[in-house]
C-alpha cells in the first residue's frame, strides 16, 4: 500500500502547491522532487486560485506567517475546498504566539483541511488555545497527546497527524501509530515541514487522507533512519535524506516499516 | 572562450544583482560564489537603483512573484537598461498562471532584457500566451521549440536560452546547441534558476549575451555531468555541483563540452 | 569558558529569535540547531513582541531588508530592550546602499543592540556613513579597522565584532583577536550571517556580550577549519560545517583556539 502510493507519485508526478514558510521552501521543494512529485510555491493573491486548479494537493504552512500571506492561504484554501483538492495544514509554532494560534484556528474553520500535521504542542494549542509553547519544536509526545489528537480530529473534522518519537495518525477514534524515525531528524530545521509537504504528495495520489498521512509518516521515518545510519551529523543527514527519498525501494519499506493499526 | 570567461569571472568577481524567488536565493547565491562571482540579493524599492549601479548584471526571476516584488523588478530593470547593464530574465512558471505570463510579457516590454532563459513551456507561453503548462518544470523540449525560440528572440529583440536535454541558445536566426547536462539536474529544485544566475555572471564579463548564454549553459551542463557521476541522488548532487563549480578546470571544459554552432 | 558556553547552549537550548534575510534563513536555523540552540524565525508585527518574550536573544539581520521588515525589527528590538534580552545586529551590506546604511544607523539608535557583528566595510560604513562598498562581502580587514571598530563601539555603546582573516571583538578599548577560520568560509553564502546567529546563541547563555562574541567567533572559526580540512569545495564545506558544529568537543576547542586578549 505504501509502495503503491510511492509508485503512483513517481508515475504521475502530482503537482503539490505549497504556501509555506521562507525557511523550508528550498528543502521541501527538494523533498517533493526526490519522492517524485512536482512542487510549486506560489502565494500571490493574483494567481493562487489558478495555480491550485492545476494541483493534486495544497500544503499550507504558517511558519513565517504575515497578514498578506494568510490572506493568500485563505484564498487558495477556499478554492481547493471548492475543487475538492485536499489541503494539508501545518500549524507551525501554534501555541507560541496568539497570532499563530488564532491564524491556525481561523484556517481550520475557513478552509476545512483534510489534515492537520503538527507536533504535540501545536496540536494541543489548537484544542485548548493554551499559550506557553517554547518556540516551534517539541521533542517529546506527552502521554495525553492521543486524547488531544482525537479531540482535535473531532472538532476540526479532519485527520490529525502528530509527529514525535512515535507518530500518531488519528481520524475520530481510528488511530495509527508509526514508530519509524530517528532523533537526528529533530536536529535539522524543517523536517516537520518536510513531513507535511510529503504528506501532500501522498494525499494527492491516495483518496484516503488517513492512509496517506500514515504512509507519508512511515516513509519519512524510514528515510530518516536510513539517512541517519550513514550520516556524521545534521549536515550529511540532510544530503542523505534526499538521496534516499529519491531511490527508496519496496524492500526498504517492507523490511523497516513499523506501523500499528493500519 | 568559455575558459576565458571563467578566468575573468574568478579574477574580477563581478557583482550579480538578483531579484529572485525565495526558493532558490541560497542555492543561486552559492552557485555564483562557487563560480567566482559576487552575489547580492536586494529587492527594496528604496535601494534597487543604487544597488544595480554597482553590478555587472541583473538577474530577474519571477518564481515567487507578488506585486511589490514585480514593482522592484521594473524599477531595477529600467535603471539597468539606462546604465546598459545586461538583464537576464527567468520567467519561472510562465504559462502556469495568467499572472506569471502577463508579468513576464510586461517585464520584456518594460525592461528589454538582454536575455530570456527558461524551459520550453515557459518560452512557448511567451510567444503565444497559451495557458495550460503544468507547474514550473518541463522535462522535454518539444520538436517545435526551436521555431518558438526564434520567434521569441525576434519579437522580444533579445537572446533566448532554452534549457532541456539539449539547450538551445537563439539570437534571431543564429542557433547554438549545447548537449551537456544530466537528467539528475531536473531532480533538484532551482537548477534552471541557477542556470539563469550563472548566465548573469557570464554576461557580466562577456560583451556578447549570445556567447555568454552558450558558455553558461555549457558550464552548467558540464558541472552537472561531473557532479552526477559521483552522486547517489539529488542531495549529494547539490553538494558536488557546488564543489565542482568552484574548482572546474580548463581541461574539464575542453574534454567535455558539446556545443554546436558557436 | 568557551566550552562552558557550548555545554550551556546544549543543555538549555535557548530560543534565538531571528528577523533575518531570506537567503540564510535555512542555513542559520540549521547552524543554531547544530550548536544546540532553538531557532525561531518570526517577523509579523502581530507576533514579534510575544515571540521575543520567549527568547534568550534576538538576532536582527538586514540582508534582504524592506520597510515592512524594518518596522518589525524596530518593534521586536524595542521589546527586547525593554525585557533586557540581548540583541545582535548584523548590518549586512551597510555601505553598499544609502538605505542599508541609514537603516542600520537607525536600528542602532532605536534598539541599542548589545552587539554589532559585521565585516570591515560594513563597520566602517556605520562610522563615517561613507558609501562605495562593493556589495555585501569584504575579503580583507584593512589595517585601520581596529580604530574604526573602537570608534563604533564607543559611539554605539556596544560590543563590535568584526569578521575577517583575523576577527576583532571590541568593547571600548578592550580588544580580543581571534585568528581561527579558513578562506573557504568566504566562498559559502551567509557564513557572516551564521556567525551572527551563533553569536545570538552564545549571548543567550553568557552574561558578557564581549566574551560571548569572542567565544562565538572562535567556535565559528574552529568549526570552519575542521570542515575545510575534509571538504572538496563549498558544497561539502557547508555539510561538514553543520556536522562538526553538532559534535564539536572540548578537545577540538582547546587544541585549536587562537584567541588573544581574553
Amino acid at each position: 500500500m505504501i509502495w503503491r502510493d510511492i509508485q503512483q507519485i513517481r508515475k504521475t508526478a502530482p503537482l503539490v502547491h505549497n504556501i509555506t514558510n521562507y525557511v523550508v521552501m528550498n528543502t521541501t521543494a527538494n523533498a517533493l522532487l526526490a519522492i517524485g512529485a512536482s512542487p510549486v510555491m506560489a502565494h500571490a493573491l493574483e494567481e493562487v486560485e489558478e495555480m491550485i486548479s492545476l494541483a493534486g494537493a495544497l500544503v499550507i504552512n504558517i511558519g513565517t506567517l504575515s497578514p498578506a500571506w494568510v490572506e493568500a492561504m485563505v484564498k487558495a484554501g477556499k478554492e481547493a475546498q471548492r475543487r475538492k483538492i485536499p489541503v494539508v495544514l501545518d500549524p507551525v509554532g501554534s501555541g507560541a504566539t496568539k497570532y499563530r494560534t488564532d491564524t491556525a484556528l481561523m484556517l481550520i474553520r475557513e478552509i476545512k483541511p483534510a489534515m492537520i500535521r503538527g507536533n504535540a504542542s501545536e496540536i494541543k494549542s489548537l484544542l485548548r488555545s493554551e499559550l506557553g509553547t517554547k518556540g516551534v519544536d517539541s521533542r517529546h509526545v506527552p502521554a495525553e497527546v492521543l486524547g488531544e489528537a482525537k479531540a482535535l480530529s473531532r472538532s476540526a473534522g479532519c485527520v490529525v497527524s502528530v509527529s514525535g518519537p512515535e507518530d500518531l495518525i488519528v481520524e475520530g477514534d481510528n488511530v495509527v501509530r508509526v514508530s519509524n524515525g530517528h532523533p537526528m531528524m529533530s536536529k535539522v530545521t524543517g523536517m516537520g515541514c518536510t513531513a507535511s509537504a510529503i504528506t501532500g504528495a501522498f494525499v494527492a495520489v491516495n483518496p484516503s487522507p488517513f492512509k496517506a498521512a500514515a504512509h507519508a509518516m512511515a516513509v519519512m521515518g524510514i528515510a530518516g533512519e536510513m539517512a541517519a545510519g550513514r550520516s556524521a551529523g545534521p549536515g550529511s543527514f540532510q544530503m542523505n535524506f534526499l538521496d534516499i527519498l529519491s531511490c527508496i525501494q519496496e524492500s526498504d519499506i517492507t523490511q523497516r516499516f513499523k506501523i500499528q493499526g493500519l
